[in-house]
């Protein structure tokens, strides 16, 4: 079981940021996200294109942002269960909460900030028949840690970004890398295309278009998939392959939070703007997951609830404790590592 | 008269970010600000400082924080009035507002946004006769254009950062520089105090300490200042000199705003967190000016309340459209220079 102070659900900015506050006021935060990596949207959605409204940033690509609250984190020492969902939450008699992700893993703490966006990043699957059996025995929606594939034959199915992307990337890493897309135009970043197909003249990629992933066969785990390969006549075809990953995109669905009782509002988690906290004492939703009077969907929106929100759960933690607010200036930043740092001090010397 | 859609008062970051928010509006800001440059507290008070709870920047020296807002918000092309307080408003019959400086200039706009952080930053100012008598002629408590003092005889007091900055800088403007402290010792960075030693060795500073300005002498205007230097037997020196600039610091004042009908608690103005108005329709008051349950007075808080209050502005201003928000990253920023700042767009492409 794993058990912090504050428990968030949603690696997104917001997420992010609050692990930041919270360490300031000395708490400790772990961070569950259904997808493999932290960021959010910013890094699911769109991480190489730029955002202009987060303030003293006249620009700022969405995977630079991540990376910078990543560092800004870091002495924070977060901890993180990447790659499940958060599906149940239970008050237990001590007041905590235990939450339970889709793969069984516990979390318990006093305080849980869901920071879960527009909801948990679901994959979207391909219609082919006995796909779920060969789920993480060949087949898999997100690559989470690309070392899995190398020397390995890997066949990427998709059109956009991410298909693109992961073929580049995996072309240095696995044995062979097949892109399968059902038409031959592919909708991306230009150097991304342009990078595809240079790698396929050199020979490092095999495409296949326009086609379709429409069988998968092996026992016990994937060993090929059968491939319909559209033109003046159809074509089928069967290549052996250790992995197939379908990137068809991820839609995020508020999913299982939406059961837990609290009082949602337009797809979203109402609360009040003293503190961002929702119906449920011990649980606030801070970020794109709430609503409210005037909310606005926007990253700097939710560091604001981030900050509120620690503020008001380091008072339920310390009921007794007078917080009294220092500026990171005037106070510096004491790490969970034992690292500080802290502005230059004025001196008081002499000149003669 | 300056015309305006929203007329910030108060050119701290909270007022510059919000310059942002109504540009991505299409709306005009103009700000006024006492002191002689924009950045508030953070220019005036803590350049030099590292500020760790900017989101997305692990360190950033206040004064930088201030260069990239303003960067940010040049397309927008914001006007300015500095170094003249907001001393009285009034309601005009059309409904919008009228603001005039304590050097009697106008300004005209529907919306006033009030960014006054703890108030208009007025000079401490010392005990010396008759020095109102000689203000604008030859004494000043800031300097707005270091080039007035090209070829001059310049004589500062004060023992901390800003006396010590500006000596430095005036050292390679002026035909003279003298700095005058009640002590030896003196207040400021380690480099600062550092380098007034090394410029006084070289003969390019003139120190005076322990010592104090006690007198003004001059006809029109300032010719001659009376210093007395204390020792075993205090001396009384006469020095002619064209400029005298106290540096005694800045000591913030809600001061004229507290007398304009605002609802005001704990000397900050109350507004409702749904768009940060205050008790006066159009009038809004945002970042450290504004106090509601649960504020903090953090730069971040200020970003997201500039936010929000341009929304409930644009709804003021244009009660019948209807403003559908778009994502930076996807609707680009327009500046009112002609400037367009877009993502890359994906393109649609074969590989073959
Ligand atoms: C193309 C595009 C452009 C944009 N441009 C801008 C812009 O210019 N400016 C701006 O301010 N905003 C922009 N946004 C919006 C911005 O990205 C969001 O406001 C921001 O990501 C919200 O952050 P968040 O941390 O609240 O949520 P998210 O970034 O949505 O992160 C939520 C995370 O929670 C996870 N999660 C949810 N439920 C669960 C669960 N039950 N278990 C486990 N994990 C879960 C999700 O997988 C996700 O990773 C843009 C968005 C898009 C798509
Ligand atoms: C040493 C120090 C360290 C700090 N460290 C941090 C930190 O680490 N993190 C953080 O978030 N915050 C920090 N702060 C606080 C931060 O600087 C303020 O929250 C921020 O400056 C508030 O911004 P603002 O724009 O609301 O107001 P301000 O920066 O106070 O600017 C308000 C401006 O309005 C002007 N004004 C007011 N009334 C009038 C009038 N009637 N006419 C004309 N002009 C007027 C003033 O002259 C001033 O320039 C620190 C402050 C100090 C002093």
């Amino acid at each position: 079981m794993i058990k912090t102070d504050i428990l968030i659900i949603g690696a997104g900015p917001t997420g992010l940021f609050a692990v930041f506050e919270a360490g300031l006021l000395q708490l400790k935060c772990h961070l569950i996200d259904a997808l493999p990596q932290a960021g959010g949207q910013c890094s699911e959605i769109y991480p190489k294109k730029p955002i202009y409204d987060i303030p003293g940033f006249p620009e700022v690509l969405a995977g630079d942002l991540v990376n910078n609250l990543m560092e800004q984190i870091k002495a924070f020492q977060p901890g993180f269960t990447l790659g499940e969902r958060a599906n149940t939450i239970e008050k237990l008699e001590d007041g905590t909460f235990l939450v339970t992700t889709n793969k069984g893993t516990q979390h318990n703490a006093p305080i849980v900030a869901i920071a879960g966006g527009l909801g948990s990043f679901e994959p979207r699957k391909p219609l082919i028949d006995r796909i779920k059996d060969y789920e993480d025995k060949g087949v898999s929606y997100f690559i989470k840690d690309p070392e899995v594939y190398r020397n390995k034959k890997v066949l990427i199915a998709g059109g956009g970004d991410s298909a693109l992307d992961w073929s580049i990337f995996l072309a240095d890493v696995a044995s062979e890398v097949t892109l399968v897309h059902r038409r031959n135009e592919f909708r991306g970043a230009l150097d991304s295309v342009e990078k595809v197909q240079s790698l396929k003249n050199l020979g490092k990629i095999n495409l296949i278009t326009p086609a379709e992933v429409v069988g998968l066969k092996g026992s016990g785990k994937l060993e090929a998939v059968v491939i319909n390969k559209s033109g003046d006549q159809d074509e089928e075809i069967i290549k052996e392959i250790d992995h197939f990953i379908p990137l068809f995109g991820l839609s995020p669905k508020l999913g299982p939070i939406a059961d837990w009782g609290l009082e949602i509002e337009k797809n979203a988690i109402k609360v009040d703007t003293f503190d961002y906290q929702t119906n449920i004492p011990g649980i606030y939703a801070i970020g794109d997951v709430n609503t409210y009077p005037g909310k606005l969907k926007l990253i700097l929106c939710g560091f604001h609830e981030a900050t509120l929100m620690c503020q008001s759960a380091y008072q339920r933690i310390f009921p007794d404790k007078k917080y009294v607010m220092k500026y990171t200036t005037v106070g510096g930043v004491s790490g969970f590592d034992g690292s500080k740092k802290e502005a230059p001090k004025a001196v008081v010397k002499a000149i003669d």
